[in-house]
């Protein structure tokens, strides 16, 4: 039975059956306050406020949590299950500890901010079970200010060499019943992260994904992640199911059930615990990125955010094939369109999908399907990367491999170098499939492996990358800088053609506050028509289609960050559009990031400073709600005198009837400036600050 | 697989996997509007807003439903799966029809509102197999201004004679990704019903229970729910889980697997469709009753709605014991106090657990623990109630069965001739056990037949029924008025002992427009001690404890509705407390309700004329928020003058640290009135309005 102390007060068997009950009543204190194992080791973060401990009770080891001499994490368990050996749980006792502190400070090659200070202290604790056959591991504990990262060492040792983990026994008991925001874990078709979002308290939750972002009574925000993950599976959480507050450490499985296959020395990856006093200190989250080793990659300079166009949503709109035939969306005279839209619009990039053999048939069934160096007969890939280079810009390769891990990694080698010999430096991957490499799942140890030879693999090639049904993003993009962004949530395409009338207004609100917080999303927003006339017919609201305004698809490029952001609609779409120089002017790299205001699941507002130039950009996003919300311009510095140039929703806009009116406007602004933005039920405001000429 | 026309606009195979996506794909249409069964029949509600369609497509039947012209329900199937026999489902056609129409209004002996009216049209239509046996069936559909129900009736026929269904096939496809407000229906401990809600879109819903209260993007409200459960299971609803708009009904199941024993001729209960344009418009909730057959109970003068107290909060503090023992709460030195309590304040009926034999020892697994007409050597029985009934009090029978419904049905006359014989006229009852009758589901059609069975046997002695752990409301109370409340939901009780730190301060605003529309709930307010002190020291804000204001505590006597109100706290907790002062005055029977203004899971307020008199009470709580209410007393008759006495919370009041204060005050208003409400965090306003004197 997994170890909780908990401060349950159990009145009597009257609520309680089984063992567990018995166990809680014979502990007998009436009112339980919550204590810490006694001798607990605790390590604070630099500036006082959160602590973390490490002890042992009747044998079992427990950390905790608290922020302000509150209780965040109250004590939870901690240990292994493995197949052919004892657990890794019991009659464990501490033999020796050592302490580090760690101040540097780094500049990422891209990101949401320029600079991450990486200023923590680490307690690493050394475990050792208390009879034969002692095997013994290190806890390691990092302390920040803006939360806590554990992660196990196992050491090699005699009485631990190749091992088998059928579970990791790591819980996290929540010091009250918090109110999440999730998506379910348990959902066997394709990639299960794309879904829409729900909340409520953790002792509802039932299997569920990380992030996990919660609010505790008191205001203090929870988020649940890892950090660098490598060769092992991905961690979800199984949760109460109808009451409690303890979360359980469930790791995606290999098909025969089994967790982790590895061997001694060992490192697990970082399980962290992000806090914030209020939902605005969430964003930009910078902990995963401290977890993660530093830069691989010396120089990155070959390394570039960029804005993409693509051949794609034709696709989703069924006016184009990613398969031959007459409607085939990837032709050399359709690329060269794009190519040449790019070019005028100082776009960098020209995705194209359905370029390569095996899109006929069966593609999803068949893990064999697709060539990734054999280009159809009426797409001239050579031809087309020539004519992409000569005009400043350059192709996405796409490599959708549907599930098909051994035919992919077959040809990765030959396919990255084909596209390197041809200057193309970003590839966008895809798993569309329920499991992949023939039955893995998408998020166990073997898909780990496979995600991280990709990545590194391009970046033996210099290729930049951007994965859809990923492996989800734990900040290896610190290591990886050519990791670029992913999908691993529910996107734009969801709008085109989705069985349940597309996303619902307040989607994006909810996103910035949890998958966002793990990393880059390629959201890929951007669309004008919309209500989709493109595609035969406007649509009518209960169809699916954007479930937003044009100026919220505008507030979009700031709100979800990601280094590549697609201008995601036909071309024609944007012509003679006043509202898509804003797409022109957004930047897609970042000094600094703040959120000004904001209510996770109702509205965000973000302001963000454009890398290496005099410039910001503000986004503002709401549900379906009308908001008006009024913010500071006291980001920028002060005695500069600046233009503000305003997007908004245009008078009597509203996603239902009415998306298409956005009101341009330019205001000279300061620092001393206030800004008032009227969004519209599912509405937005996109602001370019930039300097007085 | 189920039969769903679905809008669905399905791209390429990109997105979908199996056989479902070939049979969209076969559909071919590229962007396929609803439409409704060719020839569809079709009924229409008396003001014509709502319509119900009845047809026939490829064999299949299906209904929908409609209003104002747009889709709610989109075309959905119908149907029955049997063992044994071929499923009830394919090449059907509709064979006849007939309409009727009805109006009448009926008194209610007692509840939210006097009176009644049940106007509706109906549309019968016959159904049969095209090919042997040729079974037939009708789908009776009635449609009324608020909502639409529908059931199925089984005439007696040669080819249909005893059967077992193993599924009910209904289907409800909603016309959009809804947001709804959801418990789930597969957790398996004690009485799954008692948990906290969750929102989130029904794309999203896994298995779920009724009523299930959601918002459609256009804002219309759809409730589903069930009317007249009589010899059949409980439905749940197993939703799409990941993507998709249709819920499946899915009855709770005997043990053996099977869902419904039963012979022709039958009906099932009404599956219902409450239907509102605003969500202050769905509370009061009358379709339930109106699709319930008349009162059995001629003379209904014995039935009397009461506030009680009672030996059993002291229980659930551990400051006495259901057991025997030296703090046993049901002793006649201590019930004498209780009673006395209650003829001091006009409270009708006391209480009393653990007067019975049997919870000495493990009585939760024993099914025969209990009598139910032997009382522990310390309980004088009869000198109470007769001391009770000379105070003008009546003591209140518990039957705690611990699922044990054979030993509960074996001394079920004895015990209720007893009672009678003793002038006990009300019976609170509980089922507190993981399955009942010895491996059977709480929800299932043999749990039903037993609460049926138990409050008709009631009726026969002169007894009303307090149901916990029961089976859910389906507005039977119309039939068995002496039906009176239920809990069936999760109620103050957890604030004293849950796992996860109490009902959160949001949760009442959720209950009123999830499980109040079922019916009435003993909900059990008025706890004053707030801290729970009395408990041995007062709690923190983390650990369980009422995270309500004390004027919310109030407030919720207006608000929750039910016919049995306790004054849930230990006398003594009430003692020189001037706010006690409200509990003694509220009404709990009414002649009108009205919902002022809401919001889900924000703030309720709500007004109430009480039964008889000339007299108003008005109830408002808010979540964790503070909010100003402004609402107009436009209720009151024009022309008089009245005085609000007005129970807020008092400066500086919230839940977490000081939820005592209370401000009262006196106010004269008129019809022409508005009264501004101020509520803290978890704060309520409790007002009665009663004439100038």
């Amino acid at each position: 039975m997994p170890f909780t102390m908990r401060p349950v007060r159990r009145n009597a068997a009257a609520r309680i059956v089984g063992a567990l009950a018995a166990a809680l009543l014979s502990a007998s204190a009436v009112h339980a306050q919550v204590t810490a194992p006694p001798g607990a080791l605790t390590v604070a973060s630099p500036d006082g406020k959160n602590v973390a401990g490490v002890g042992v009770q009747d044998g079992h080891l427990a950390y905790y949590v608290q922020r302000g001499g509150r209780w965040i994490i109250q004590p939870s368990l901690l240990g292994f299950a493995f197949r052919g050996a004892p657990a890794l749980r019991d009659s464990l006792r501490i033999v020796g500890n050592e302490r580090r502190s760690f101040d540097t400070t780094w500049t990422q090659p891209w990101g949401e901010v320029a600079r991450v200070r990486d200023q923590h202290n680490e307690l690493r604790v050394t475990v050792e079970e208390q009879s034969a056959p002692r095997r013994r591991f290190v806890l390691a504990v990092r302390v920040f200010d803006d939360g806590v990262g554990f992660r196990y060492e196992l050491p090699q040792q005699a009485a631990l060499g190749e091992f088998e983990i059928s579970d990791e026994l790591t819980e996290f008991t929540l010091a009250d019943n918090a109110r999440a925001w999730w998506i379910a874990s348990n959902r066997p078709r394709l990639d299960r992260s794309e879904q829409l979002y729900s909340s409520g308290p953790v002792s509802t939750l039932d299997s569920v994904q990380t992030p996990l972002t919660m609010a505790m009574s008191s205001g203090t925000q929870v988020v649940i992640h890892e950090a660098d993950l490598v060769d092992y599976p991905r961690m979800f959480l199984a949760g109460p199911r109808m009451e409690g507050r303890t979360l359980r450490a469930a790791l995606a499985p290999w098909n025969d059930g089994l967790k982790v296959r590895g061997r001694t020395p060992f490192v697990t990856p970082w399980r962290t615990i992000q806090l914030a006093d209020r939902v605005e200190q969430l964003a930009p989250s910078v902990l995963g990125l401290k977890l993660n080793p530093p830069s691989r990659i010396a120089d990155t300079r070959w390394i570039q955010p960029q804005k993409y166009v693509g051949i794609w949503w034709g696709m989703h709109l069924n006016t184009m094939t990613w398969s031959s035939g007459p409607k085939h969306g990837a032709t050399t005279a359709n690329t060269r369109k794009y190519i040449d839209f790019a070019a005028a619009n100082g776009f960098r990039g020209v995705l194209v999908e359905g370029w390569n053999t095996g899109w006929d048939g069966d593609w999803i069934k068949n893990q064999n399907a697709f060539s990734f160096t054999e280009a159809y007969p009426d797409y001239d890939l050579r031809g087309l990367a020539a004519y992409a280079k000569s005009r400043g810009v350059g192709l996405i390769a796409h490599n959708e491999t549907s599930g098909g891990i051994a035919n992919y990694e077959r040809q990765l080698e030959d396919a990255f170098r084909l596209y390197q010999s041809l200057g193309i430096t970003t590839l966008k991957s895809g798993y569309v499939a329920d499991t992949v490499g023939g039955g893995q799942s998408h998020y166990g140890q073997f898909a780990v492996r496979h995600h991280r030879k990709v990545i590194e693999t391009a970046a033996k090639y210099g290729i930049m990358v951007n994965a859809h049904e990923p492996i989800h993003d734990t900040g290896e993009r610190r290591t990886w800088p050519n990791m670029m962004s992913r999908e691993g949530a529910r996107g734009q395409e969801y709008n085109a053609w989705s069985g349940d009338s597309g996303n619902p207004p307040e989607h994006e609100t909810i996103l910035f506050f949890t998958r966002l917080l793990a990393g880059p999303m390629d959201f890929t927003p951007g669309i004008f028509d919309l209500m989709l006339a493109s595609s035969g017919r406007p649509r009518t609201p209960e169809e699916s289609r954007p479930r937003t305004t044009l100026a919220k698809q505008l507030a979009l490029y700031v709100v979800l960050y990601s280094p590549l952001q697609m201008a995601a609609d036909l071309p024609e779409n944007y012509a003679n559009q006043p509202a898509f120089q804003f797409i022109r002017d957004v930047a897609v790299d970042w000094d600094t990031t703040r959120v000004l205001d904001a209510r996770i699941g109702d509205y965000v507002a973000v302001a963000r400073k454009a890398k290496g130039r005099d410039e910001w950009f503000l986004g503002a996003i709401t549900d379906e709600e009308a908001r008006t919300l009024d913010v500071r311009l006291d980001f920028l510095p002060a005695g500069r005198r600046y233009v503000a140039e305003v997007y908004a929703d245009g008078p009597g806009a509203n996603w239902r009837d009415n998306p298409l009116p956005v009101a341009i406007s330019r205001q000279p602004v300061t620092a001393a400036s206030r800004q008032t933005l009227r969004l519209a039920p599912s509405g937005g405001v996109a602001v370019r600050i930039r300097p007085e000429r």
